[in-house]
């Protein structure tokens, strides 16, 4: 049987013996999902921590977290809506993906030194929100357009159509989002710095990579059309830029990196441009 | 001609005079939408504020500063993707709804002390998150389930069926939630404090009253049916707790409080539950 601490990062040792207070991923296993964002993170920086969607207690961990009967705990953490879940130590449990990022943001060194850019850690936070919002929620609310609750199949009408809207209208008004941002003076020192933010890696930079790579298996056909085009070549060196970096290029090529399946990217042919 | 600073709130003066740096609410105007979030900050702790959607400088403002040509500014402000945007003083501007309370939060007494509680802002943000998903991302794309940028004639019979899923199941899961906050330790000191998290008033329960508000608009039959119901009782004490703060109050009564209309909140009879 799994344990808990089987599946720490391999990239660094665990660091026990600082007397660090450990962190565990609270997140469905078989799919990335949003709790993708939480692991690189980890990864990006080589911080220990326990993924639990490894683990056989991952589901009844969630179920009993989500679970109507909790009104929250005794350290005053209220009950988490849903995974992705952060705990850290024994008193502390965070949930939503952004707000995790921002817990964890100072720690790992993924934000710009308050001392030397206070607002900083602001600009990162919303570029992640607009990120999560329209790659990641809205290619969610493609395949599931009327209900969660439905299968595919039975909102498959109502999706080729919101599909269609996603891949004319939205993705490209994203894209050219963060397009901009890279060409502009926030990124870099002198708009060269080829990270969103204050020319150095933040978190904001590993959720758009996430974004774009779920991106890309979701709508494969569509993703290589505007590769090839040029008109975001900005996003997708920034893409490479952090596909490239080592912890991010070991842990890729590691079992610990979920493969995508029916989660908030999937491939479904019909809902990608023809090829 | 109205100008920018004419707007401000009438429950405080001005405090120009102690050097503090001003702050300015840049929204569309004519909806209170999720500018409103930010506005009942202000409003809530008395806070001056100018108002840019009063102002006839509203829709240039805007339209400049999530132009295509924008790619921010010469203090490092990476351009807004788009409103609620908020400027404090010359040389701060900040997007995104939540990430904006998370800056006022702290500024406006609207989170735990960190010293007392470091974890609280944390809490806090999560609470307000999860129902900015539930209560007022989803009850838009109630109404525009296929494309924003259609009318909703053009996705009435997507409507119609996502409107019943929302009222069914997703309506009932986010306030059986907050009701499940409300009852527990986090909430009050012993579960009784009435607020969403740590006894005291904080930006979270602002942003579930105006939740609570706009659906009360958009789907007036269904709102009556589940208060009279007496299920998510706690919930709507702490709509009307709020609701009776003498800030609130009086901005309530105010002309600055925008009416409802064809925003996020929609009154379509159609995609309410019948009388």
């Amino acid at each position: 049987m799994a344990t808990d601490t089987s599946s720490t990062s391999s990239s660094n040792k665990r660091q026990k013996t600082t007397g660090e207070k450990p962190f565990r991923l609270i997140y469905w296993p078989g799919i990335p999902g949003r709790g993708e964002h939480i692991r690189l993170a980890f990864e990006a920086t080589g911080t220990p921590y326990t993924d639990v969607a490894k683990t056989d207690s991952a589901i009844p961990t969630i179920t009993n977290l989500i679970s109507e009967d909790n009104t929250g705990d005794d350290h005053h953490n209220p009950p988490p809506f849903a995974p992705p879940i952060l705990q850290h130590g024994d008193d502390v449990l965070i949930s939503q993906t952004s707000n995790i990022l921002l817990y964890l943001g100072p720690k790992l060194g993924l934000v710009p030194d308050p001392k030397e850019d206070p607002v900083g850690l602001y600009h990162v936070n919303a570029l992640a929100l607009t990120a999560l919002d329209g790659l990641s929620n809205e290619p969610h609310d493609v395949h599931h357009p009327i209900a969660v609750g439905l299968y595919y199949e039975d909102q498959k009408t109502e999706a080729l159509r919101r599909a269609k809207d996603y891949r004319e209208n939205r993705l490209p008004k994203f894209l050219g989002y963060f397009e901009r941002v890279l060409s502009g003076k926030a990124g870099g020192r002198s708009g060269e710095g080829g990270y969103l933010y204050g020319g150095k890696l933040t978190y904001a930079d590993l959720v758009l990579f996430q974004c774009l790579d779920g991106l890309s298996f979701a709508f494969p056909n569509y993703i290589k059309k505007i590769r090839e085009s040029g008109q975001y070549d900005r996003v997708w060196k920034l893409y490479e830029r952090v596909k490239g970096l080592e912890t991010i290029k070991s842990y890729l090529k590691s079992e610990r990196r979920v493969e995508y399946g029916m989660g908030i990217y999937r491939h479904y042919p019909e809902l990608d441009d023809e090829e």
